[in-house]
């Protein structure tokens, strides 16, 4: 198949930042993509052949895109899967494959696919209603306290809840959901699998989420993930036996725990370029965007290996600003060595929306996670 | 000055394959940008805020496009230059300066320009005509062999001709020249010199142009030179004279000799991105396109340095083929650790038309250098 300056064309699913980011790739390659979006203001619209404005979920949107071009992928999973397995029917390409989507977006069948396929993962119960939940908490069958997750919709933290007493139940949403055991864990890391469509198959290196220490929430993206090789070893393993059961086409990223006892346990996985491999376009031989374009094309894949030390702060909207963005500092930060902004070209900020991030290469990752912390005091996403 | 998401317009004179890799770092700052060229079908079609169709050396193109934008830069140099020059009188910020350009553009102003202020350059003398040269030749004022060239209008080996006896002198066109002793050289050599408006400066490492054995075509640039350091130090420090010399604000490639007892010599430059600083891409910290946008909106200039070795491979059209491109064997380059083929976006091939390039990244330069050979001979850009 001739993808470089041709007729073919690639269609994706969705005009955000990480569209965005596989555009530059499928730029430098001159491969022609159409693009749809629910936003015309979507980051997309400029960078693609064409670009359309739909709605993800929308049947008849997804089938028109899918038949103007050779190969569908998607940059976020909320899209309308009948329409997937309609044009998948027709026998055209689809990457990931509608399958693979439905499995992944229930996380009930995401983790009784993890049970069927021997792959560790922390204990739970699946509960087709709240109501069965909190009867089963009331009768002692579920031990307090433990993580609630609905098992669609949820995304970014939405979702998840720990639940810590009979209290907490109350505020949930009526739906499906899991209940899981509360795993002390060292780590949260993820691996990036990408997977031809062939067959060929390569991990990145582990990344580690590291937290704030009071505000529990993700700080810094580091990569490689200062953990033992043997652990990394365990983590890339595994990574790799998820995308293989999963019979996955594509990146995919797999985000785990490791226990206090140095088990590897998967938490869930995302069937696409993901946030915790934005340091790779700075720091690896081949980014995850270009990395993705070679999967679902079934061209050889890159090299996954890093150049240097990669760590990424995400840009999100500061508490109490709304309106149109101004990135503060952005000079400051860009004066010191190895500091890539990357601004996904929202015009209007809001409390913690994801605006952007940037990436921290160093040779050195002391000197990378020095010059980190200072970016992330330095710059404010923040409004006129 | 806000560039990040905000109202700001960055003009770009010329849509071409520079223009190109200017853009993709316009889209990860998201700065909005206004491209002109004359074909509708210029690679920077895609990836412009707007893109327009127009004659570069067209006075009033110029003016309009400069008069819809708050800073306006070029990706070739043969630009009207009297509207840029109406535009900074109206106090629109143009970077080049069209004063600079004009230095630059005649090959004559360009020698005489070092003369004054002292920068090395080959021995030289300059003719108002074809006539002038040949009457000084005939009485001896002018020794055989030298290299001529047209102080206007060449490009790539164009307007640049070894004269070895009289009949070479007839086949020469009709037009101001230079006559150029010619300089036994060991290397070939570049530097990329960033200058900011508020006159912040860093060069990038010295390149090496490789050229084959036989055929007197430069094949590989090799980053950094394989040459001794002290060498080296001095190009950079030659390089930094030019540009300050100069006043240049944005990149200025300077080409130069180093001839064989170790001297350098300018050879002559170009006020912009350059084939020569492709390898940054994959292998600088701050890729010359970056760092272009950089200087011109006088924010901070990145690192220089590289994260790793680079060599860049030229993707020119095959002789004896015309028509739509074919990028032969490019999977199996693909397939090879650390190549990233660049493809420009040019549906027809011709022959020696510059349709892409390869970049090659290795830790090791031997092995960059083995891998490059590999790449020149597997690859073929023929047609359909």
């Amino acid at each position: 198949m001739n993808y470089f300056s041709s007729d073919f064309k690639l269609g994706i699913l969705g005009g955000g930042q990480l569209g965005k980011m596989i555009l530059t790739e499928t730029r430098k390659f001159d491969i022609q993509t159409y693009v749809v979006d629910p936003s015309t203001d979507a980051p997309c619209r400029f960078g693609a052949t064409k670009f359309f404005q739909g709605a993800l979920t929308d049947y008849q949107t997804v089938l028109d895109l899918g038949s103007q071009v050779d190969v569908l992928t998607i940059e976020i999973e909320n899209v309308n899967l009948e329409a997937l397995e309609a044009l998948e029917e027709q026998g055209k390409k689809v990457y990931p494959s509608p399958k693979t989507l439905r499995l992944i977006k229930n996380k009930g069948n995401q983790k009784d696919f993890y049970i069927q396929n021997n792959i560790p993962t922390a204990p739970y119960k699946r509960f087709a209603t709240l109501e069965a939940l909190k009867s089963e908490v009331k009768n002692g069958s579920v031990n307090l306290p433990f993580v609630w997750k609905a098992t669609e919709g949820g995304y970014d933290g939405n979702g998840v809840k720990v639940v810590r007493n009979a209290e907490d139940l109350n505020i949930l949403p009526q739906t499906e959901c899991i209940a899981e055991m509360m795993i002390p864990f060292k780590n949260e890391l993820a691996v990036i699998v990408a997977r031809s469509a062939s067959g060929e198959i390569k991990s990145y290196p582990v990344v580690e989420m590291e937290f704030h220490p009071e505000a529990n929430q993700v700080e810094y993206v580091i990569c490689p993930a200062r953990i033992d090789e043997n652990i990394s070893q365990k983590a890339r393993q595994i990574a790799l036996q998820v995308s293989e059961a999963y019979n996955h086409v594509g990146l995919l990223a797999v985000e785990m725990f490791q226990t206090q006892d140095d088990e590897i346990l998967i938490n869930e996985v995302a069937p696409r370029p993901h946030n915790s491999g934005h340091y790779s376009i700075e720091a690896s031989y081949t980014s995850q965007f270009e990395q993705h374009i070679r999967a679902i094309l079934d061209l050889p894949l890159g090299n996954t290996d890093s150049k240097v030390a990669g760590i990424m702060v995400n840009l999100v909207g500061e508490e109490g600003y709304s309106g149109q963005v101004i990135y503060e500092n952005i000079e400051k930060i860009m004066a010191v060595d190895g500091v890539t902004p990357h601004i996904y070209g929202k015009r209007e900020t809001r409390p913690f929306r994801k605006m952007g991030h940037v990436t921290i290469v160093n040779e050195n990752m002391t000197e990378a996670r020095k010059i980190a912390q200072q970016v992330k005091e330095t710059i404010r996403v923040i409004s006129k």
